[in-house]
């Protein structure tokens, strides 16, 4: 065919993406596999490298028509040496990811990680398409992000920048899991949420929160807190309002220092919508500098769980695809 | 002649310092003359204008020779269309500087933010010099910044990111010049500092801090701090290990995010030295990632008051001098 085509691949704990992207940078096919991660490394290696191989199988392309391939991986990692040092949910230490995937598909193989990528897909094709300055907030068990520097993900000198989660923002606040007290992380995550309700249970017994889940506080969870808010449990609404409140200074610091086009919010807990957005709005609108305020627009993701395939795609397509025209 | 060279121009409320770079990137003359904001906005321009223009003639040099200059000015701008919109202590509104002094001088002009300047100066030949990734504050009347990422200065969409003094990190802690509460300059700014004592004087009467001022509230200053700590005054010792654990905080709130090889900090307040750098590094140590701490350098700026016009001269140089190459 002679036809030029890019790959990108959304490693996840429990799932594999791969996707081919054309000269246009549409991505114009895709599949999915188990990751497998019990079998270890080479084996989820091989699951994503036999992805990429019958997809452009089934494209009618060669092998050589492949000009590279970009990882999107957790865990903490140096793309220099393609290296991921750690990833706990995939039980890896100090994995050359890079070289194995090359030296199966034979072709140019890039690493990032996997919330930089999803935040650049929000930026190439999302929300933010179009802008060249983006924070984007990944809110699940933990918080992340990424953030896009005139056009560029922002990586710092050793890939380990943009831990949006970990800002202090009390000094005497609740104790984080990374062992510091105060990050936006220990209070707007659902472990942060959690951890709360538990703190609260003396207090607030009566609440719904407790009883959709007959007192077992393993159990809570946003939804659960979500269910309660709709319901019109008071105490679940101000749990909301505490998540947003936290959310919105982390915000206005986002703001102040990156003066940024859009901040997008991902993932799973923003699907709460208003009841985090409204007192999230309220408080960075107090905090933030006026005209960097007005520049920001405040927004939702929009592709869902395809940020992360077609952030890593994106990303493949900047670099191995522009490189080659 | 025929010599390549570009003009630098450090625009301060007092004095202006104009310089001449050459091919190399050496300043190979400068001289200095009063800013005379009292007299209008045309009147600094002119005396910034003459100042360049005796310096290219004593150097023996044409007016064509000067390919471009650059000017390091207080005040939120906007850089594409050259306009400073607002600069309260020149007593400037929406003046367009990069026209006027383009016109006088004939050759492409630029304006950049003159705590960005003094962090590029630093970044460029000071104790920055050659990494990539900076975080730098600038500790005065209140805490500004400046931030180098991938080698470039953060501006933001709009200019007016890289706001380091105004992150919240106390939701609840002490009123801000800004309006905002528990920014990091309430804390650790001279301004922060004598907030501090003025409240804290009814309950530290016998420090040696009010002897010095002979208890008039509006003279305390680090400096006094600093005498009544070098004295062994207990609470002037606790003054500053404030001062530093805020900074402190932030240092880390900057490592986390930016994951730079150099935090930089300079302005007045550094000559306190270890009395505010000792508490600073024991919370930056504790409150950032291990592998982020360890790559960071924390020092203090090496050009003192020569940052903003090596600065600007090396924003001119990257512009004029490489564009013309």
């Amino acid at each position: 065919m002679g036809k030029k085509i890019v790959a990108g691949i959304d490693l996840g704990g429990t799932n594999i993406v791969a996707g081919i992207f054309d000269e246009s940078g549409e991505m114009i096919a895709s599949k999915q596999c188990e990751t497998q991660a019990d079998l270890g490394p080479i084996r989820v290696v091989e699951n994503m490298v036999s992805s990429v191989k019958e997809l452009v199988k089934e494209l009618g392309c060669s092998a050589n028509d492949l000009l590279g391939v970009g990882i999107g991986t957790p865990g903490a990692l140096d793309r220099k040496s393609g290296v991921v040092f750690f990833a706990p949910n995939l039980h890896w230490k100090d994995f050359p990811l890079m070289k194995e995937v090359h030296d199966r598909l034979g072709c140019p193989a890039c690493i990032e990680n996997d919330a930089n990528a999803a935040i650049y897909g929000e930026a190439w094709k999302g929300s933010a398409a179009g802008c060249d300055n983006v924070v984007g907030f990944t809110l699940g068990t933990g918080v992340g992000g990424g953030i896009i520097v005139d056009g560029n993900i922002l990586h710092g000198c050793c890939d380990a920048g943009a831990e949006l989660g970990h800002l202090t923002i009390d000094p005497e606040g609740p104790l984080c899991g990374c062992g510091n007290k105060g990050c936006i992380e220990a209070y707007s995550s659902a472990t942060g949420i959690k951890n709360y309700l538990k703190e609260q249970y003396a207090d607030h017994k009566d609440s719904l929160i407790y009883k959709l889940v007959d007192g077992d506080l393993e159990k809570v969870s946003p939804k659960v807190v979500y269910d309660a808010a709709t319901r019109n449990d008071s105490f679940a609404n101000h749990v909301f309002d505490r998540v947003g409140y936290y959310l919105g200074i982390a915000t206005a610091n986002a703001i102040n220092l990156f003066n940024p086009e859009v901040v997008v919010f991902v993932g799973g807990m923003t699907s709460a919508g208003d009841l985090i957005m409204n007192p999230l709005l309220a408080e960075t609108r107090k905090r933030s500098f006026e005209v960097s305020f007005a520049k920001a627009k405040i927004s939702y993701g929009k592709l869902g769980n395809q940020a992360g395939i077609i952030g890593i795609g994106g990303i493949a397509f900047q670099k191995f695809m522009k490189l080659s025209s």
